[in-house]
């Protein structure tokens, strides 16, 4: 929860602050790019039910995305334009945690969206309702993530190998994920404004990433990767 | 329209034929290779529109395909096993017909579809209502051809050599479609007496062929492909 709690009488940020088109943009564009990243990982899927549950992850994404676009409309902006500031970092956080095997994949799918679904919902305490419900709605859980419980926990517990370095790239995905959203936060002053807003200060942004990283730990244990 | 036109009081085809499973399937599968060819076609997309575009008729895609499989499961079969018979020509079909340009592959997109559900949409006016309805429901237009008919003709109609490559791909498209679909039928005994008995006859498949081959030339004039 962030400096405003949800039974406070007025958000602390208005829905016509101008971050929150900025929030909207970024969003739509981690669609896009988990759409097709999970499109790509699905060819290492060593059965068609892998495939189908990636394809319809992937599907779920470009709903969202939908709904997004509409909410930028909405205000204004040109989805195309708006989402261009954020195709860079969200490249390289994909080109940086490349999974290079089937299992690894399915980690970051499961593991990736939860850490960027933990930092937009921590925001979206301090929205104006009508903002955080566009938020709230996106980040919403789709049902496909059972599959990758399922594989992930049943390979990890027949082989500690596969476990260790499971573990290691949930770390790696982590880091990589904060070091982008921190780039993504230094580029765009309004948005920046917004998350501290959100946070209280500097120091409840260290707060709040500090609940991610506990939150990530609790996704890990569900992996049976502990 | 088949042998049995939809104002006949009874459909030549029962829900329970044997066939109809077999039909579900092929459908199933081909909403899969399509939701994963257009992925990877949309890598060659010069724009992030194009992008959006092919990911938003792939998405369209993968909710057919659970409109299919909850439709096998209600007939008692599972989505997968029945889908294995139709892999090998789907991804045949596929392989066969790789795009090699952003233009190839939106090409492929609108006129390959559109073959599959003229296909499809001819048997359906010989199948039960309820199984009809289904059919007809995943063929539905998901509304995501227009940039594709805006993007290619505008293309075609600044370069005649584009025009001509993108005319020889188009028959092309159209003559690996039928190789498969004669390839699919002679190796599943229901599902070609299914499509013998909603053509009429064997010279009713032929019938069947030639409406396929002029409405693909409609689409090809469409796209100013012509």
């Amino acid at each position: 929860m962030g400096a405003n709690s949800p039974d406070s009488l007025t958000p602390a940020i208005a829905a016509d602050h101008p971050g929150v088109g900025e929030l909207f943009a970024a969003l739509a564009y981690g669609e896009i790019s988990a759409f097709y990243r999970l499109a790509e990982d699905a060819q290492m899927s060593p059965t068609l039910q892998g495939k189908v549950a990636l394809a319809s992850m992937a599907a779920a994404e470009m709903s969202h995305f939908e709904t997004l676009q509409s909410a930028l409309t909405a205000r204004g902006h040109d989805v195309y334009s708006a989402m261009k500031p954020f195709v860079a970092a969200l490249d390289d956080y994909h080109a940086s945690t490349h999974p290079s095997t089937w299992l690894e994949s399915l980690v970051k799918a499961y593991v990736g969206d939860g850490i960027a679904a933990d930092f937009y919902l921590e925001i979206a305490d301090s929205l104006d309702p009508s903002v955080a419900a566009v938020v709230r709605e996106v980040l919403a859980e789709t049902g496909h993530s059972e599959f990758v419980v399922h594989e992930v926990s049943a390979a990890v517990r027949s082989s500690t190998q596969e476990k260790d370095r499971l573990m290691l790239w949930g770390r790696r995905l982590l880091g990589e994920a904060i070091t982008q959203a921190q780039y993504v936060m230094a580029q765009r002053q309004d948005l920046t404004e917004l998350v501290i807003t959100a946070s209280g200060d500097l120091s409840g942004i260290a707060a709040m990433f500090d609940r991610m990283q506990e939150r990530h730990a609790e996704r890990m244990t569900v992996l049976g990767l502990v």
